[in-house]
C-alpha cells in the first residue's frame, strides 16, 4: 500500500550520492534531481545513499540538504531522507519543544505504527537525544495528557491476530459505561487502549457497536467540542481502529484551511508514503470527490507539490 | 560481578545435551549431573544445549526436567535454564496470576533490568503468552499500584552517564516537596522515578540526601509501615539506586523467615547469579556478618541447596 515509486532498475547509491553533489553544485541547486532521486528510492536505499554519501565526500548529505535547500520543500526532503526511525524519534522530539508541540504528533507515532517500528523510534531517541522518548514527553505534558499519552507511547502491544471475545464484550461493556458516566479520562478506558492488541480493540469496538446502538467515535462526538482531551482520544481510537480515516481527516482539515497546513502535510506524506498512502488516497478520494493528487495540486506549488505528488506516486519514477 | 563458574574447557552442547538425557535414565534421576552440568554454564551455553536437545532427541530439555525433577529443586532448575529474557516473562506472567500475585516481582522485574533486558523479556511475553506483559499487568493490577508499575514495565531508559545537574536539583526538590507532604502517589513522583535514567537519579537521589538532610529511603521510611504502596514505592527507588541493597535485603529476610521463603530465595539466585550475585554477597556479608554461602547451607537442604550453593559460586566448576 506504499504510494512510492521505485525505478525497475536502482542506480548503484554511490552513483546517486554523485548525482545529488552535482546538484548541489554550481549556481543554484538542481532541486529537479534532487527529486528525481530521492522521491524514488525506498527506505534502505536512501540509507545505502547516505552511508555512500557520507563515505565518498565525508559529508552528512541531511546536512547538505538542510543548507541547500529552504521552506516547505526542505521540510519534506529532510524528513523523508531520515529513516523512518530516526524520523519519528525528530517528530517526537519537535513535538515536545515550546513552539511546536503537539500532543497530535505524539498520539499520532503512538498509535500508528507498528510495535516494532515505535520501538526504534525510541531506540533512535536513545542515540539522538541522550535521553528517552518518554522521558522527554513526560516532563513536558501533564494532567490527563500524559495520563493518556505515556502508555500510548510507551507500549508495545501484541500484534497476531488472536481475539478473546469475552474479553472484548466485558470491555466495550467497560467503555461504553465509562463515555456514558463522560469519564473520559477514567484509568480503564485509558488501560483498554494503551493495552490491547489492535485485533483485540477491533473485536471489542465491533461489540460497542452491535450493542450499544453507536460506534464509539460518534458516542465520544456527541459531547462537547472544546475540550481538547476528548479530542485527543477520540483520533486515538480513530488512529486505532481505521488509520486511513484519520490520516484522510488530517489531510483534508490541512488543505482546506485557509493558506494550508504545510505542517501536517508535510508530516502525513512523508511518513506515510511507504506504508500505507495507497489507502490514504482513496480514503480520500471517497471522501472529498477529488483525488489527493488534484487537492495538493490545487494548493501547493513549485517543487514542494513536485516533491508531495512524487511521494504519493503521481508520474513515473 | 556473576557469581557463575564455567570450566575452563566447556564441553560440546551435544555431548551435555546427552550427559543430561543419562541424567534422567534408569532409576532414579542423577540430580548430582544435572546440577555439574546445568549450573556451570552461561546462558548462551545454555540455549546451545537446550537447542541440541531438542535436535538429538526432538524432546524439550524444560519438560524433561519439570517431569523428572520435583519441589524447590525442580524450580531453580528450570528457572536457571529459561533465557534471562523467558525467565523474566515467565516471572512476570506468574505475578499477574491470583494464587501467586506479586506486585513486588513486576517491581524488581522493571527497576533491575537494563533497558535491553527489559525490553527482551516483553519480546519473550509476546511469543509465549500471545499478549503483551503491559496488558496482563495493567489488567491484574489497579489503583496506585497500576499507576506505579506500567510506567516501571514499560520504561526503556537511557543508559548513557549524561547527567543534567540543574534538573537533578529541580526534581529533588520535587521529590522532597512531594514526600514532605505525604504526596507519594503524586504524578510528578512516578514521572520522574519511571523515566529518567539512572545515572540521573542518581544525581537527583544525591542532591536529595546534600540539601535535604536525609536520605530519600530514609524519608520514605519514616512513614507507616504498613502501608503497600509506599513500601514498594520505596523498594523500587532502592532497587534504582542499589540493587544490590535490595537484593540483599530480599535474601535476608526469605533467610530469616521462619521455614525460609523459598520462592523468592530461588527468584533472586537464579535471575542475579549472572548478573550481580557477587555485590550481593558482599553486601549479604556486610550486613549479616555470615556469608551468603553458610546462610543458606544452613537454611536449605538436599539438591536445592546443592544447585544454590554452585550458582552462587561455592565450589568448583
Amino acid at each position: 500500500m506504499s504510494s512510492l515509486k521505485v525505478p525497475a532498475s536502482v542506480p548503484d547509491p554511490y552513483e546517486d550520492a554523485e548525482q545529488l553533489k552535482k546538484a548541489f553544485k554550481g549556481w543554484g541547486t538542481n532541486e529537479d534531481l534532487i527529486i528525481q532521486i530521492l522521491a524514488h528510492r525506498n527506505a534502505a536505499q536512501r540509507k545505502l545513499i547516505r552511508d555512500s554519501y557520507a563515505a565518498a565526500y565525508g559529508e552528512d548529505l541531511l546536512k547538505d540538504l538542510d543548507s541547500e535547500l529552504s521552506s516547505d520543500f526542505q521540510r519534506v526532503v529532510l524528513l523523508w531522507t531520515l529513516s523512518p526511525a530516526e524520523r519519528d524519534a525528530y517528530l517526537v522530539n519537535e513535538a515536545t519543544k515550546r513552539l511546536t508541540a503537539s500532543n497530535w504528533v505524539i498520539m499520532e507515532t503512538a498509535c500508528t505504527r507498528s510495535s516494532d517500528d515505535l520501538f526504534k523510534a525510541r531506540q533512535a531517541y536513545h542515540a539522538r537525544y541522550k535521553k528517552s522518548l518518554e522521558e522527554d514527553v513526560a516532563y513536558h505534558t501533564s494532567g490527563d495528557f500524559r495520563k493518556l499519552l505515556i502508555p500510548l507511547i510507551t507500549a508495545f502491544r501484541y500484534e497476531g491476530d488472536e481475539v478473546n471475545m469475552t474479553l472484548a464484550r466485558k470491555e466495550a461493556n467497560i467503555l461504553h459505561e465509562k463515555i456514558s458516566d463522560k469519564a473520559y479520562n477514567d484509568e480503564e478506558i485509558i488501560r483498554i487502549i494503551s493495552t490491547r492488541s489492535k485485533a483485540q480493540l477491533s473485536a471489542t469496538f465491533n461489540h460497542y457497536n452491535d450493542h450499544h446502538g453507536h460506534e464509539i467515535i460518534k458516542d465520544l462526538e456527541a459531547d462537547d467540542d472544546d475540550d481538547e482531551y476528548l479530542k485527543l482520544l477520540r483520533a486515538a481510537i480513530e488512529c486505532l481502529k481505521t488509520p486511513e480515516k484519520y490520516f484522510e481527516k488530517v489531510l483534508r482539515l490541512a488543505i482546506k484551511k485557509l493558506g494550508t497546513d504545510e505542517w501536517d502535510l508535510t508530516r502525513v506524506v512523508a511518513t506515510r508514503a511507504e506504508v500505507d498512502m495507497e489507502r490514504i488516497k482513496e480514503e480520500y478520494h471517497r471522501r472529498n470527490s477529488v483525488t489527493l493528487d488534484r487537492a495538493i495540486a490545487a494548493d501547493t506549488s513549485g517543487d514542494y507539490e513536485k516533491m508531495l505528488l512524487a511521494l504519493i506516486g503521481h508520474g513515473d519514477a
